[in-house]
Order: structure tokens, then C-alpha cells, then sequence
């Protein structure tokens, strides 16, 4: 059953998103696909909010004002959704699924606060960022604050697996973003190199918030395996579509300035794609753009026009498609329910979102 | 016994001093007081440095280089230090504290690192920092690494109750360098709300190094809270010091460069306490120059003969002893042995240390 309207644009965070102007045809509106998930897990990710709310307090009053900022401001709780949703996959019926996908969201709440300090970035989904609202400073301190925070509620969990699981992810997230600073203003990145920065810095978290649903519900080890697999292709394809969107939605849609990736010379698939497809002269354009960091006024519309013409982001989308397929294939072993064809949708909404 | 005087040249990777500008008359030179203690865990620290460069390891270049890069540059491994000469005193004989300890440095150090970069510092102990060589954009990731390798350790070390106490150390540190953003550039920093920032930020790691080498041990729970107890004063005392070495220690003795604090607008112990004994004018000139920032050539000059002037040196070394004294009584319960003295002496060395 779906929700209100109204809760559904609440946990989204969104309007509906009534164009794709990249990817083909859709099967259906992107926000249904999400919806079924949202529907099946809305009374535990109610719980979830509240655990995130109550677990951010601090005496240290701009620790609570921060942390709440960044983790109101729209985001789609895709995450520790998926932490639920494994969970009840795997037949959980207990309360400790609650607590461990708040962990998962403030892990993932702590890397954005990092990363818009890395990136300097201004804007998130359409709002200011939390370092330009407060400072760089607190925005590392707090991120600092909100990962020690997700260990110390991991600890009264007491299950030493998730610990393992969720430092291993964390490591990883880590490694993936400083590999990423290596491909920046890099044309010569390979798609294989492009792939291991996502794989870590976005799937690894992705594959940790699924595989704890199995743990918890104390499923046996390929139930755990076939959940992480799910977890990070989902998650490469759900990066792909990102850096995707970054050269094709409309910046209000998105909530997200346009072509902030190019800007930054940050190498994703489309320009791994075009700059490898292009002429001589296109492979000098994109070198001076990202390597020299040299860009002027039209250079952005250049760039989507290059993207555009070699198919770049038509391919951005069937590379993650494949993704999306072999995130399907995981979850084979389980029987058919209601909540498997969430997850299933979840990779159609995260291919064809257009938000 | 006492190590050669090279290998202690390599432990403390400083020259002895042989002075000490604040705090009167001194028991011993500072280097002896440490000395017992390094002497005493020198093959174990030894074991720790290697654990240390063995876990830093990463596929991502940058990470091993640039952490070993911090973990190299002249720290006195003070923190893993505790916690195996509290594994000793406690009667412990096997090798997790190794381990243990090599966390305690790795988190140590992913708050050197992120503070470097929350302060813009560009040089500590003489050395250029992580950020001034490699930019901040690496030293917020690998900062975010090493803490995530410090878990990943001690998930391998598999005990609820040390992870139970780093989690919260590391939040609490996380806490007090908040809370320090908001003491920074005000004057009105009571003495007890710097207590608060430096038990925070500086004296929980302290106390939780400590209180692990207990829980390694299997010690009760008197013991546990013996140590941890020494640990804070210890850590309380530390940096104490430390902030008055910035209105103290010659550049070159130091490592560090004099007044950096004031330069920053931070409300450290000296400065409390010269504003609270300074006429109108006096504090006047303090409100002009941390906290509108306003400072010309000879204000640090001016700053430090205010701070001689009203004894807060002195002052700030007399309130250091008190928590010394606290360290102290803590470890009554022990009885008496060489590492219990080595820890004693280790007191002494953090108030009388002039470098």
C-alpha cells in the first residue's frame, strides 16, 4: 500500500520528476518505483528517524544544530532503508535493525559532511551545505563526532560482525575518496579506475547497509553475501546514474547545480567516456578543462554537447544498467515477497530516477 | 635501567632541553622522567611502531605517505606508551596491547591531522604539516582512514568493552574540539569551560589508553577506573602545559611556533587568567586582539608581558601540579613497582618538560 501523498513527499524530500532527458525509455514514473520500498518500511524508518535524532544530541548545542541540518536537508534515507528492508527480507521480526540503520545513515551523514569540505562545495540537493553555513571547521568536527557516534551506538548493538563490517565499509569509503583526489583533473582515468573509486566510496557502504540486514536477522552466511552483492552493484549503478545527472538534469530538478563535477575536474563516466570517444581537438578541450583547470563561459554547454554527441550519457546509463542486473541476480535465491520487489524496484528507481 | 642516549634521542626524536622559562624550580631534567617509562616499554613500543607502519598499509598510495608522514614527524608516542605500561602494571603478558595501543596512536593521530586542518596550521613541531604539504582535501580522508583502521584493529582484537571505550573517547575528543570552536576568540572563557574543552579534546584519550591496558589485563573494575583516572589528570596537566608553552618555550625548543594560539584567537588557561587579573585597559587590549582579531607587531610581545606580569605562567603550571597531584593519588592502589614509578615520573615529565 502506498502512502499519503503527502508522507511520500516527505520521505522523499522531492517533487516528482515528470522528464528523463537522458537513458531511453522508463518503465515507469521513478518515484513509484521508490514508493512500494518507502510504503513497505515506513513505520521502522519513522523509528530510524527518531533513533538519528535522539542519538545526535550533544551538550554541545552546534553538534545537534549541524548534524540536523545535513541530515534533514532532503536526503532520500535510501540507505538505512536498505538496512530495513534486508532485514525484513530475512525474516527479522526484532528492534535492532532500527539502530544499526542509524548507524548506517550517520556513517554515510559523516562522509558528506567530509566531502563538501574536500570538494568545497556550496550547495547539496538545492540547500546551503552545512561548511557553508557554519565553516569548514565544525563540518569536520562534527562528521567527526557523527562517525564515533555510529561506533559507540554499534557497541551497545554488541554484535562484533556489524562492527567488522561497518569499519571495513568505512575504511574503504575513506581509501575510495582519497583515490578519488588521484583521478581528479585526470583524463587519462580509466573507466576500470573510475569503477574502483565508486565501488569504495559509494558501493562499499551500500553493500555494508544490506549485508547487516542478514546479520541481525542471524541468516546464514550466502544470505549475507547474496544482500552485499546487491548492495554494491546497486550502488555502482546508483553512482553511475549520479554522475550522470550531473550533465543532464535540470539544475532544479536535480536541487543540484549543473556541471559542479566539470567544474571540479572530477572525472566520472560520462567524460571517461567522451574525452575516450573524442577527436584530437575534444581530447585537447577536455584537457584544458580538467587537467588545466583553464574554462570559460561556454565551455560547460561544449562539454554537455561532446557528452551528448558520443553518446556518453546514454551509455553512462546502460553501463549502470548492467550493474542493475547483476544486482537483480543477488537477490535470486530468496523467495518471491513483497519486499524483494521493493528492492528490485529500488534498482529501477536509482537507474531511472530523473530527480 | 636507562636506554642509550641514542635510543632515547630516537624515542623522544628531540634534543634534551636545558631550560625551563615558567613554572619555577623543577625536580629533575625533564628527558630522565620520561626516560624510566620509554625504557621501560621500549621493546613493546617498538613492536607498536611496527604494527603502526604495517597497518597504515593501503592499496591508495597517498594514504601510507602521508600517514606515516604524521605518525613519523617527532610525536613521543606518549598515548600508546600509556597504555602498555598500564598493561604491565596490571600484571598483563600477552600482545594485545600492542594492538590496542597502535589504535590509540591511530587516533591520536586522525585528530592531529583533522585538527591541522580545522587550525590551517602550517608547521607542527617544526615539521610542515600533513595539510601544508598535501592539502586539506587529503588530510580530512586520511584522517577519516586511520580512525576507521583504528576500529577495524580492534573489531581483530574482538573485546566489546575496549571498543566500548574508544568509541566514546573518540566522540567526547570530537565534542571538545566543538565546543573549542566556540571558546575560540572569547574572552570570556571561564576557567571552567576550558577544563571542559581540554578534558575533552586532550584528557579522554589519555584516560581511555589507560583504562585499556586494565580491561587487556582483566583487571577489576577498581583498577579499570584507577587508570583512568590517572590517565585524565595526567591528560588535563598535559595540556595545561602545553598551552603555556605557546607563551613560553623558545620557537627552536619547542618545535613549534611561540604564540600560535594567540595569533588564532584561542582562549587558552594563560590567557583566562591574565584577562580576569588585567586592568580595563589590559582587557581592552586582549578583546581588540582575540576577538576582533586586531593584532600589530608587537602584540604577542605585549601579550606575554601581561601573562608574566600577573603570574598566569606560573599559575598555569601551579593548577597543572594540582591535576598532577590527582594523577598521583590515583594509582594508590597499585602497589609499589618500577613501571608504577616509571607512570609517577611521567607526571613530572608533562609539567616539567620544557620542550
Amino acid at each position: 500500500m502506498l502512502p499519503p501523498a503527502n508522507d511520500r513527499v516527505k520521505t522523499e524530500g522531492k517533487p516528482v520528476a515528470d522528464v528523463v532527458e537522458f537513458g531511453g525509455e522508463r518503465k515507469a514514473p521513478a518515484r513509484d518505483q521508490m514508493a512500494s520500498l518507502a510504503a513497505l518500511v515506513e513505520d521502522d524508518l519513522l523509528k530510524v528517524n527518531q533513533v538519528i535524532v535522539r542519538r545526535m544530541e550533544s551538550s554541545v548545542a552546534l553538534i545537534p544544530q549541524l548534524a540536523g541540518h545535513i541530515v534533514a536537508s532532503g536526503g532520500k534515507r535510501l540507505r538505512p532503508m536498505l538496512t530495513l528492508a534486508s532485514a525484513v527480507l530475512c525474516g527479522y521480526s526484532g528492534e535492532r535493525h532500527l539502530n544499526l540503520a542509524a548507524c548506517v545513515e550517520f556513517i554515510h551523514t559523516a562522509t558528506l559532511l567530509h566531502d563538501d569540505v574536500v570538494d568545497e562545495s556550496g550547495l547539496r540537493r538545492g540547500h546551503a551545505t552545512a561548511n557553508a553555513l557554519w565553516g569548514n571547521q565544525a563540518s569536520v568536527l562534527v562528521g567527526d563526532f557523527l562517525f564515533s557516534r555510529a561506533f559507540q551506538v554499534m557497541v551497545e548493538d554488541g554484535n562484533l560482525e556489524v562492527l567488522r563490517i561497518l569499519a571495513n565499509a568505512s575504511a574503504v569509503i575513506a581509501e575510495g575518496e582519497v583515490l578519488q583526489l588521484g583521478t581528479a583533473n585526470n583524463t587519462e582515468t580509466t573507466e576500470d579506475a573510475y569503477l574502483e573509486v565508486i565501488s569504495a566510496k559509494t558501493a562499499a557502504l551500500f553493500a555494508a547497509a544490506c549485508r547487516i540486514g542478514a546479520v541481525v536477522a542471524g541468516r546464514p552466511q550466502a544470505e549475507e553475501t547474496a544482500l552485499e552483492s546487491y548492495g554494491k552493484n546497486l550502488g555502482i549503478a546508483f553512482q553511475m546514474i549520479d554522475d550522470g545527472l550531473d550533465y543532464s538534469a535540470r539544475e532544479a530538478t536535480l536541487g543540484k547545480a549543473i556541471g559542479d563535477d566539470f567544474r571540479q575536474g572530477k572525472v566520472t563516466l560520462p567524460v571517461v567516456l567522451a574525452f575516450r570517444r573524442g577527436s584530437e581537438v575534444e581530447r585537447e578541450f577536455w584537457h584544458r578543462c580538467i587537467v588545466e583547470g583553464e574554462q570559460r563561459d561556454d565551455d560547460l554547454e561544449r562539454a554537455l554537447g561532446m557528452i551528448r554527441r558520443h553518446g556518453a550519457l546514454d551509455d553512462t546509463v546502460e553501463r549502470a544498467r548492467h550493474y542493475g542486473a547483476m544486482a537483480r541476480d543477488a537477490l535470486g535465491i530468496f523467495p518471491e515477497s513483497e519486499v524483494k520487489t521493493a528492492l528490485v524496484d529500488v534498482i529501477d528507481f536509482c537507474i531511472e530516477r530523473a530527480h
